[in-house]
């Protein structure tokens, strides 16, 4: 089942949540205002069905998940980028945090107003859908409600100026997250599924989801030994080689670039850079 | 002014605020349930008066901020403790990140399941009261509500499994907050609040909030130009020298230490840890 929290023409004001159980979108019930919020609801499975709704009618993909209260996100997790920088493979997830406030939508600018060294990261994002803590990986795994694609926009600048990676990751409305949330019950990561970051069309990054050193489960695990997670929360999940910040010389996002990130069986974000003059 | 989340003798399930103007406390509005949601109101200082109480109806302090959306921390910050290290003053404030589940009460023991080398770090803690986005230090100064105490308490088994700090700093309930707040107006860490923190009565950490080398103002500034900020927020202002880690041999909490941790004009925190077995 593929899950959104979109826009409609006659009340677009008003976000809606639609599910497509496979033979197209239908709008769940209208006091939910986005997909976290349909999550909360222990029985939600139950619920994600209600009448047609024709694709044209759908203006605008949203950020599915509007209100997390946590954004966990694990750099230095692809497997082939670590052995292909001569490292080793880390023992434990590297782990930082974000705000509901740094994420933003699928096709939203991107346009932090005091950074200059704007970097690409694409990732898959992992979206909790049960009340998690200290959970077995098995645990985890059936508490996960599904993937969407996400991209860790950095602010290099920012970034580097300390040894805490947090001040270049959570600029408001940089984290672009969408366009749908894939359930776990169509689709494993651990298959292979091929992400990809192209800046005006040129691929810059392209990896498989199975190179991860800490898959999804035990991602989801590992946190939940030190904080309780719930449903609507967002893990994501690091990201492959081909960062502008590796390049020789580093390359960053230029005002008017087009970043499009994508993960296969998910969808893709589309996101124009507004570069602000610092 | 002082402002406190409490609970009362008679209705002790749910949280009430309280206010004290210097004449003994005053409960205000009982549809308020943290001091955080009092400062949510823009006339939140023309709201603070009501019925007087007894203070032997004050059963416990709580949390005073139950709820922040963000909890952003500062490292490295005390002058005195980084030139004794032999280190450059910074030219930026090293941030991260806790969440408002990582907090706890003033007199909350601490008990992380699955951590072993508890360490303390005691720090002035700023409570935001307006909103702020890109404000300059003035701005910011106006947009402190008042100042609270806290108790950075680190995993440091946790904290040094990877370059990032986060997952070693929010483990849920590790983080005291209280006992109280202390309006702007009644007070100004720049004039040199003693602050300290003692193990079983042993003072092992003890400096002033003089030497803060990013002040109050000038770190909610700096925060606020990369993430808006909201009344109810909250900002830790770093740790002096004196923690365990730093001793040599490094010395952690055991199970049954007390750690108050004070600063001079707002009160102290009284935590017990409770050492679980990893």
């Amino acid at each position: 089942m593929r899950l959104a929290t979109v826009r409609l023409h006659g009340d677009p004001t008003t976000r809606r949540v639609v599910a497509d159980h496979g033979a197209g979108w239908t709008l769940l019930d209208t006091a939910l205002s986005s997909v976290s919020e349909l999550l909360r609801h222990p029985d939600w499975q139950g619920q994600a069905s209600g009448p047609r709704v024709d694709e044209q009618d759908i203006i605008a993909f949203e950020n599915p998940v509007q209100d997390p209260e946590k954004v966990i996100c694990c750099g230095l997790n692809y497997r082939n980028h670590i052995l292909e920088m001569g490292r080793e493979l880390p023992e434990f997830p590297t782990l930082f945090a974000k705000f509901a406030d740094t994420l933003t939508g699928p096709t939203s600018a991107i346009s932090p107003p005091a950074a200059a060294a704007l970097d690409w990261e694409a990732e898959l994002a992992v979206v909790i859908g049960a009340e998690l803590f200290q959970a077995s990986s098995e645990q985890a795994k059936d508490g996960i409600a599904g993937y969407t694609v996400s991209n860790d926009i950095s602010m290099r600048d920012w970034q580097r100026r300390t040894l805490q990676w947090f001040q270049g990751k959570a600029h408001d409305a940089t984290t672009p997250v969408g366009p749908v949330v894939v359930t776990a019950d169509a689709m494993d990561p651990a298959q292979g599924l091929r992400i990809t970051c192209a800046v005006n069309g040129e691929i810059v990054q392209d990896s498989t989801t199975d190179q991860l050193v800490f898959d999804c489960p035990a991602l989801v695990a590992y946190v939940s030994h030190f904080t309780r997670l719930r449903p609507g929360d967002l893990i994501l999940t690091g990201t492959p080689g081909g960062v502008g910040m590796g390049m020789e010389p580093p390359q960053f996002l230029a005002d008017g670039d087009l970043v499009t990130t994508a993960v296969e069986g998910i969808g893709a974000l589309e996101n124009l850079i507004v570069h602000q003059p610092t």
